[in-house]
């Protein structure tokens, strides 16, 4: 599969996730380890000082981290865990997640992420997030 | 204040969020320390295999330690981080975070959270997290 | 196996530990699914300012982590990932870690853990930790 | 400061930790915002599969990440809360722990540790670890 072909493929996934449609997530980047999920900000993503929801970066933290995982693996993956540090404000015009994976071992891929938010002077880290992703089972999430 | 007037305050606060309102979060208890957050699960929060999206149960559990670590530090505050594991499949007509401060010192409170689903058999553990809540200061998220 | 079977079981596996066995821990009470593994707090413990180092904490949490899940999970288990919180300054005559499984699910064990200081006023909770422990594969730590 | 005094500095706080210098952890590099530590396995350090203890790979990570964050702080600081990843078992004739900032915002950072295994046939990645330090308050750990 070449990169376009990858690329399709993942918007594929993405464009199944109804939650996923629902906040506009868009895939701008994947290949295998390596995945730039972006977001632009609406009035709907807000918290109440008008900065995005915690909700919604960690969404796109957590989907980031497993679509990382997925391409490593080349398997359907569920997110087992992640931990997410909010650095600054999540303020501007969209949010850019970045993740890749760290290490991959069996079952499991460890992944990172940044999450950017685009501002007028250009993209800011927001948030830093890590997490596990694994090979999905029969029945889970 | 009283329960009913402190319940009617944490309400107000989450009317204003508008990524709650999009979601459809609902708080169903709020004490010093403790509150419940619960969810109608819709389609729309859906992943691609029939569950709530791992960002509809990261943002609710999110919610409800940042409402639990507020309600006990008694000022504005801000979610600085949590983790999150995902137990099991999160599948029902509804999903009930309950949070509650393991213990408070200087500026934050380190919180913990459950998120059950609600099934057909009763209620399902399908996420444990764990974070830290701190004072906001003048300009953070 | 009977309650103090089960427990003379886990002594030996801790005996086989020889990092826990220079640290000194204890373990205190060991049953399917939950875990008190304790430490007498000594000067090479410490860090810089008389308390006992973070990593002795982190270790004595890691440490229940494992032996909840492996109770639980009933095989020879690893911690796959874990999280602490410090949540105040660990002084004391000794620690001691409380650590109980809170959802299993296939080949993981999600577990939590409180780790305690022991002070002349009575115990004081001094960090919170969340893992994943998972059955160990043929090379795994 | 000139980088040779601020690592003689660094060194200086190490060397007053007792359980840092219990488990024998040589601070390599050190410099605002990066820092590197490291520790030659030794048969205490091991668990009982004859691979260093997490509780080592966690001691040296969380020990890192207080290095970088009070490097990039320039003040008193402590770990708050770090999460580890074990990515591969921690086998070989030492542990070298790679922490840096990823951001600091008012009194705290966000840091990150790789933690490398050396083995014969060069550095393994056996642990990634994300976590936030504080400026430390009057009685904090």
């Amino acid at each position: 599969m070449d990169n376009a072909e990858f690329l399709a493929l993942g918007r594929q996934v993405l464009a199944t996730q109804p939650f996923s449609v629902l906040l506009g997530a868009r895939l701008e980047a994947f290949q295998p380890g390596r995945v730039t999920l972006a977001l632009t900000l609406k009035p709907e993503h807000m918290q109440q000082h008008g900065m995005a929801h915690g909700g919604v970066v960690s969404y796109l933290a957590d989907n980031a981290l497993t679509f990382a995982g997925g391409s490593a693996l080349g398997v359907e993956v569920i997110t087992a865990e992640f931990k997410i540090n909010y650095a600054r404000p999540a303020r501007g015009s969209a949010l850019i997640a970045r993740a890749s994976v760290v290490a991959t071992s069996g079952r499991q891929a460890v992944c990172r992420c940044d999450v950017w938010a685009v501002q007028e002077g250009g993209e800011v880290l927001v948030a830093a997030a890590q997490g596990t992703i694994v090979r999905r089972a029969a029945d889970s999430a």
